[in-house]
């Protein structure tokens, strides 16, 4: 990559930044746009901007960001939000640690030699000669080899090892910290007194499931045992359920559409019935009255559900089940016990969260989650290794005279010279980036088909998975450049060899992963920012489609974080950053850049922007701390390959750091991480005695909160109190919900 | 190997079992040898044979082994035997399975192919082709390359693999129930009660370290807290409590001896004083009278002791505990919870047996634990793959010069030709043989170092280094037959490598190790049914040296099954046996006779001999599972080799083994091993109710079982039964001990 083209992406990235966030900041004024840009804030229902809108200048958000803390930010958007924080945090001041020395010592250093002109003038074919520009200079390849010059960045190998192992040993402190706080000073949670059980054997002749579960609980927690819910097959009720609430909200729609008519400009004062037609998808079949047709469709869907619960609760009672106790500290050394002596039965651990809770998952048993985990890592393998296989397969399938052939009512279109051009330009290109664009939500699927039971822990399923898939094909596949297969052939005969292929192939490509980076954070936060999409989309849908608040308020929903694709992206710049530190220092002031506008970014999007759809206490950190240290390894293992390759006697000197590494993050994960994956007992206990010194928990509501909506039964207009709480008709696993909706 | 030396060594080893057999038979009915032959039924109190003398036959031992009830052997030995007795039952159980159809079935395919006659006819220098004998014709290297018949082979690879599974799969699940049932039918045991504590942050100011405890433990077990023990500093207290026993001992003995100097032959009335020495060794010094002269020494070290175990409670409390809860599921339940939000405090688990327990590792903290681990594992990777370095330096450093020069005394002696050539012939397998024999015990001293708390999970530790380096170096190192390095840099150079290697090397070794296991069968049992080594030295010491019936009792004494050397050989014998089950079927009889005979004399000593030292409920079964499965891998990737060096088309078809080999034990381990690493809740409380319905348990005698024998108030004569509950004065730690003698 020469200078010019170099200097050209940077400052095109740089223009489009500049101008997105002056966009930003005249949209974010604008009235109306307040529930695109402060949704969060609207929702909890404070003012948008604390100071008056004209004192507001276009930075203002960025002292905002810097000045809330930490507290600030856990009460808006969750400790996982927070985590989220301390990860981009963590590494920004990685780079800025190794960069305060790498930059200033490690470029001069490689400046002043001259290995690359040398080189060229030695070379026999000058012209053929791969070209070099200054930023080849500033790099490690510009030192001569076995030139006590590499002293240097031997040490900054070493720095930077060290820099990342003191600032990832604080991250996880703090990050536990964290947790514990949030565990001891929330009220009493609904998870807090909730087990769940899978696995339940079969039950004795003429024994109900809610039988047998009571009877063993009961016996084994004589003292703490409250109730139990069995989870049912809601398949059938769930559909109904969906059904109800569209026909709702259709009715509250042509309602308000009704009212607007008798009002409107051309309205007449009796109003014009909203008119629909019954058959598929609305287009066709006979034209009804909407309201009274919803009406009636909602009446007999009520009742369908009301028997479709009835059957549920009694007929379709699955070998799984959530119990509650009647103490934090109870439920907590509950959850952590072996409570069965065969494996296959009474498998108990800690309830998600009711709003996390995947129900259709919980009653697969032990044996269909084992084989369905092997099925999908092998699924998952093949998805990273032979990726390009179904995409060459489809390109082919899809070439032009194929699609003639299949779609000729396209004929026409496709024989215009330019839009065939384009087609066969970029068809292949299409496939490629619309199998990009499904991944995600691919193997999030993937991860949800394993028997995850909670939707953060499928998160951090798919998040890995995809992050595989980054490492493999992004990253090392364009720097290793050519394809993976080839590379894992030569790898498996010869484990060496990665050594080599590393060290030999990365440094050639460091200025394309430097405008990578800037292009990355330039355009990427910039967009972010600006939410420019769900900005055009709400207005649209405002204009066009809304007519009730709540079809409004659903049309400017913020949605959360997408940490499940936003960690991998940011692991790829993590695992760049660091392979590249000390062969081409230049890169750190932009990974430094990244993470540091990706830090203030974030803390706006979650002090105003994103509601968490769920709370995991930063259970997402292990995950994130295990990334970062196999992008550690790789450039560790990395930086041996390429000393070799510079002849540099003392090359091994870096050969202990992997083992280090390996190291550093066995004795951290054995130390840190019991706490993210149990609940310690003093944590509960505390905050156990401030729930009694205050107000003992309605356990009828922490039970309630774990219904789900199909199986609530809906009593319209009826706000009482009561809760009807032995209701022995549907077996005690129901009850009234009120206020407390959470969705499963 | 030709025949002729196969056939004589079978012969010899034959001929020294049957004579040892016949040794046994006629030694073991003689008078005064019941017990060394009996000692365990002794000790129980039991007849040493239950019919009369005169009906035994010289074989009915191994109808008593036969007959016994599983029960009978874990009444007498323990679960730990019954385990050790299904791991050979089940080794023996596959290799029947397996032989049933890999000998009648490969031997003859075998037999009929000329492929070895064929090479040495075709090779050019028929002298120098290796020479081949019947074994070799009847084994796998007889099969012509690519030939049809390999597909019985690969037939049999694949019937071997699925056997093993099975019954392994049976056997993990049989040993699970056994240690369920005994968790449940066993009466209270102190470690039910107890949890060990490390990891004690430290205390704050004018807190004692007891006081800190108990308010941690009140605090999270308010209902269930019952007492504490906090673990001391007892190495003083422990040295001066050795002298005093062995004092007493001594005691005893010249009290005897001056008892028998009255009534013996030459003796006189008033009896002859016994004398000793009181300088280094008793060789040296004043002779004094040695009856008053033990006395007053004991008495001088009965008050230092009382002395010492005040400073003991008082002043060297150390950052551990036991912690008694006053029932069994609130036990399990904390024992499983995790107590603190930091990883290094309040580390808390099962306690294990007082037996069991290694006092002086308790206090280690987290850290200290993992360098040591860290540290140890390093030196236990160089003993396996350098061992021989420091054995030759010795043994070049022991030539006959340099002991003549450094020992002149020595040089007459050398200087006579005998003695001369054998040492010139031995001294450096002397350096061999001394290591072999201590490395077990250099093996267990490193893993008690590591800081582990109990005595059956450092044998378990040392058992697993002990498969390691027998591995490493006597299967692969005599198989493959080069020096292990040079193997490993080729191994590491390219990994595909190493099953080429197996493949390669291990085939032609076959008639070697039928013979090793021969060997091992024949002559290791006979020895061990025997008990030569035990019969001369108790009837020596007896003759010469005991006085006391207690000394007569140590002389004896029959020690227990030594699992941390009994295991990795049995697994030697198990590798050697898989491996070449298929290669040549011939060595599965051989196998077959190993693990049966095995069987029956594990169970005659079981039943008659060993006294266990501990108990662990068959923690040892998913250590030993590890090895078979490991033994398997090694086993399905040699075969991969052999078939590829045969040419076989379809040799693919053998990679999925290793592969399912894997799946395979991670699902049983996963399945299984829980129930081994914690105590389910269920088998917990369902032994309460029993103890509920029977007697409650004494709270006071279990906390007594763990006090040390040095910090135990010896009050001699003093039988009575009252146990001084609350003595301020030693700080509660200590009590009074009746019967319950566990040692620490």
């Amino acid at each position: 990559m020469d200078l010019s083209s170099f200097v050209t992406s940077l400052a095109t990235s740089f223009i489009i930044f500049a101008i997105l966030l002056l966009v930003f900041s005249w949209l974010s004024k604008r009235p109306g746009n307040e529930v695109i840009y402060y949704p969060s804030r609207v929702l909890k229902g404070l003012e948008p901007f604390e100071q008056g809108m004209k004192s507001r200048n276009p930075f203002s958000w960025i002292m905002e960001a810097i000045r809330a803390s930490e507290d600030e930010v856990i009460s808006m958007a969750g400790v996982d939000a927070a985590t989220y924080l301390v990860f981009l945090s963590t590494v920004a001041g990685i780079l800025i640690l190794s960069g305060i020395i790498l930059v200033p010592v490690l470029i001069p250093i490689a400046v002043t030699d001259d290995s690359l002109q040398t080189e060229k003038e030695n070379s026999k074919d000058q012209d053929k000669f791969p070209s070099f520009s200054v930023i080849d200079e500033l790099a490690m390849g510009n030192v001569k080899v076995k030139s006590a010059r590499l002293w240097a960045f031997l040490i900054g190998t070493w720095w930077v090892s060290l820099v990342t192992y003191y600032l990832l040993w604080k991250a996880y402190k703090h990050v536990s910290d964290l947790r514990a706080t949030a565990k001891l000073t929330s009220a009493a949670q609904p998870e807090d007194y909730a087990l769940l059980v899978r696995d339940i054997p079969p039950a004795q002749q003429g024994q109900s499931r809610k039988d047998q579960v009571d009877a063993y609980f009961r016996k084994l927690h004589p003292g703490t045992f409250y109730k139990s819910m069995i989870i049912t097959d809601n398949k059938h009720a769930t559909k109904i359920w969906d059904d109800l609430v569209k026909y709702k909200k259709k009715l509250a729609h042509d309602e308000a559409v009704f009212e607007e008519s008798k009002t409107g400009e051309k309205g007449k004062p009796e109003g014009t019935r909203p008119e629909c037609k019954t058959g598929f998808l609305g287009l066709i079949g006979a034209k009804v009255d909407s309201i009274s047709h919803y009406e009636k469709k909602i009446a007999e869907l009520q009742s369908s559900l009301e028997v479709e619960q009835k059957d549920a609760l009694s007929e379709k009672q699955q070998t799984a089940a959530l119990v509650f106790l009647n103490s934090k500290p109870a439920a907590v050394m509950a959850s952590q016990t072996l409570h069965a002596q065969t494996f296959d039965s009474w498998t108990v651990e800690e309830a998600p969260e009711p709003r996390q809770l995947i129900w259709k998952n919980l009653p697969k048993n032990t044996y269909e989650r084992q084989v369905r985990r092997l099925v999908i890592y092998g699924v998952v393998f093949l998805t990273v290794v032979f990726y390009m296989i179904p995409i060459t397969f489809i390109s082919a399938f899809t070439t032009l005279d194929n699609l003639k052939k299949l779609l000729p009512f396209l004929k026409s279109v496709i024989n215009i010279t330019v839009v065939k051009t384009i087609l066969e330009a970029y068809l292949p290109q299409l496939a490629l980036i619309l199998f990009l664009a499904f991944l995600p939500k691919f193997l999030l699927f993937l991860s949800v088909a394993e028997g995850i039971p909670s939707k953060s822990h499928a998160a951090r399923a798919a998040s890995g998975k995809y992050f595989y898939f980054i490492i493999f094909n992004v990253f090392l596949g364009f720097a290793i450049g050519q394809s993976l297969i080839s590379s894992m052939k030569a790898i498996i005969k010869s484990p060496t060899k990665i050594v080599e292929l590393l060290g030999s192939s990365l440094p050639s490509s460091a200025g394309f992963f430097i405008t990578f980076v800037a292009l990355k954070f330039f355009v990427g936060y910039g967009l972010e920012l600006t939410r420019l999409g769900p900005l055009i989309i709400y207005h649209l849908k405002n204009k066009y489609m809304c007519k009730t608040d709540e079809e409004r308020k659903e049309a400017w929903a913020p949605g959360a974080f997408g940490y499940a694709t936003r960690v991998p992206n940011d692991m790829l710049i993590v695992t760049i950053c660091l392979c590249y530190s000390v062969i081409a220092p230049l890169i750190v002031p932009f990974g430094v850049l990244y993470f540091g506008i990706g830090w203030l970014v974030a803390r706006n999007q979650a002090l105003k922007v994103h509601v968490p759809e769920y709370e995991s206490n930063g259970r997402m950190w292990p995950h994130m701390f295990k990334r970062i240290m196999a992008a550690m390894i790789i450039y560790q293992i990395t930086m041996i390959g390429y000393f070799a390759i510079k002849k540099f006697y003392y090359a091994p000197f870096v050969i202990p750091l992997p083992v280090m590494s390996f190291v550093f993050a066995y004795v951290c994960n054995g130390n840190f991480y019991s706490a993210f994956s149990r609940t310690p007992l003093e944590v509960s206990c505390r905050s156990e005695k401030e729930a009694v010194s205050g107000t003992t928990p309605n356990m009828q509501m922490l039970y309630a909160a774990y219904v789900p909506g199909c199986l609530k039964i809906a009593k319209q207009n009826d706000d009482d109190d009561d809760f009807d709480l032995d209701d022995k008709k549907f077996l005690d696993a129901e009850t009234h919900s009120r206020s407390m909706s959470f969705n499963a």
